[in-house]
């Protein structure tokens, strides 16, 4: 097992099994963390006027400049002696300070607010925490306590899903610059595919066709992305009821925890005969034949 | 030059340059169309209530389906019985009327919009076409206007880039799952870079960086991307003075316009020796020796 000396926010070590043929084996992986910022800003007299202007999903670190750079590209600010004083809320719920982060402006400054009315994230008080944000989810998911029984999955099924993703994506092979998103049935077939320049868009596309044909919830399909999984794509995954994601690409930290709390099981990196279980629910059993 | 019989609104073919090498040769090539979505609902007494819901950028098509799935995977709807009807709009700006979906929803059902005040984008009015999200750049952009001298850049150092970015990405290698922007000068010394499971999170934080270290506009420097380029990363370039951007991935549609209307050097695809110019700049004059 490998061991970081320096702590390093941005990578976490988790178990994962490895597959690779027929054989499998535990291994110790890093992942990419994923957790929410908020960040705030406050001006006028006493710093009297505070506004949560955004939300988004980041790799903790560098959070000073990931709030200054986001304010000076977005137009809010113009320059840095705009600025008083940029940190973490000192008080407030000791959980969560590190994913707030609150922008001081200079006296007399005036942000240039009308600019963050475009395209922004905004929030509720709530959710700034993955937890938060995981206990969110379960709040509002239909499909949340469904029942299933257990379905065993061939490796070689599974290996087909990537192939088979890739054979019928239209827009990849001349463009390179799109996502896909597939469902499949457990015997490999693939049902619908949509694709996008945002993941989550093709996301949206598929689930919304799958609502507009009857199929919700999709407990006896497989989800695959053609890219990483990010705690976005588990979390609607996780409203259309689907239990097994499968991903081209790498999972998040708070992907694999969203998936272990909702009992999913989350395949990545799968490509070239090979995957890695990220997560295993107990509705699926995956077998060698 | 090849040609597409059927309507295809989610690729469009542009001309640019193939560069191999010491080669280089125009080229026709499919490029993923790249524009903002508006999702809009409407529900109570006679469709009374509307409410702007969310601007996405998507690729066009499906846009119904696109919508369907996010009010429902966001917890909005929870059945496709709750909608009446989902359309673009029939009369208003006839420009832009496919990039805004309207959705009627059924009678007596109040859509779960405390679920919408979660993470959700926001928008104004404006801005719900390319053309329009672009103009609104050029309003807030300081630097639009940036005065500078032609350089030249030789290949050698351009194809330096995307291996440069690579040997110094720490995260990339050991999650694969972390996107890095990396900012270069015309020699093609790394002088930051940073990283992080979003796009435009790694950007903002090199841009923050930048606006610490008094370093902006960032005209007379290179800014790599490790994946793709998309409109929010180039029109943050913009912002911070980046007159030549070179993506390790394929641009959208929206990138390649708005590198067109900010006269920026877009090249993509940059690795193994190989690039596409997307857009070459007035600025800049690529070199062999």
């Amino acid at each position: 097992m490998k061991t970081n000396i320096l702590e390093n926010k941005s990578v976490r070590q988790i178990d994962i099994v490895k597959v690779k043929g027929n054989n499998s084996f535990p291994y110790t992986d890093d992942i990419s963390v994923e957790e929410p910022l908020e960040i705030r800003i406050s001006y006028g007299k006493d710093q009297r006027e505070t506004k949560n202007i955004s939300v988004t999903m980041r790799t903790p670190g560098n959070d000073a400049e990931l709030a200054a750079g986001f304010l000076f590209t977005e137009g809010i600010i113009s320059g840095y002696n705009q600025i008083k004083n940029i940190d973490h809320p000192s008080a407030e719920c000791s959980i969560n300070r590190e994913n707030v982060i609150e922008v001081e402006m200079a006296d007399d400054f005036v942000p240039q607010l009308k600019n963050a009315d475009r395209n922004f994230y905004t929030t509720s008080s709530c959710g700034v925490c993955g937890k938060g944000s995981i206990e969110s989810i379960k709040t509002v998911s239909t499909f949340q306590n469904i029942e299933q029984e257990q379905q065993a999955i061939t490796l070689q099924k599974i290996y087909q899903l990537s192939e088979n993703l890739q054979s019928f994506q239209n827009n990849f092979s001349a463009t390179g610059g799109i996502h896909a998103s597939g469902i499949f049935d457990f015997n490999g077939n693939l049902l619908a595919l949509r694709e996008d320049v945002g993941r989550h868009n093709a996301l949206d596309k598929l689930i919304g066709h799958t609502l507009f044909t009857g199929q919700l919830p999709l407990k006896d399909h497989i989800l695959v992305l053609s890219g990483r999984a990010s705690f976005e794509l588990i979390q609607k995954a996780a409203m259309a009821g689907i239990s097994i994601v499968a991903a081209i690409g790498a999972p998040s930290s708070l992907a694999v925890d969203l998936a272990k709390e909702f009992n999913m099981t989350l395949l990545g990196f799968l490509r070239d005969n090979r995957f890695n279980i990220y997560n295993q629910s107990s509705f699926h059993k995956i077998i060698e034949k």
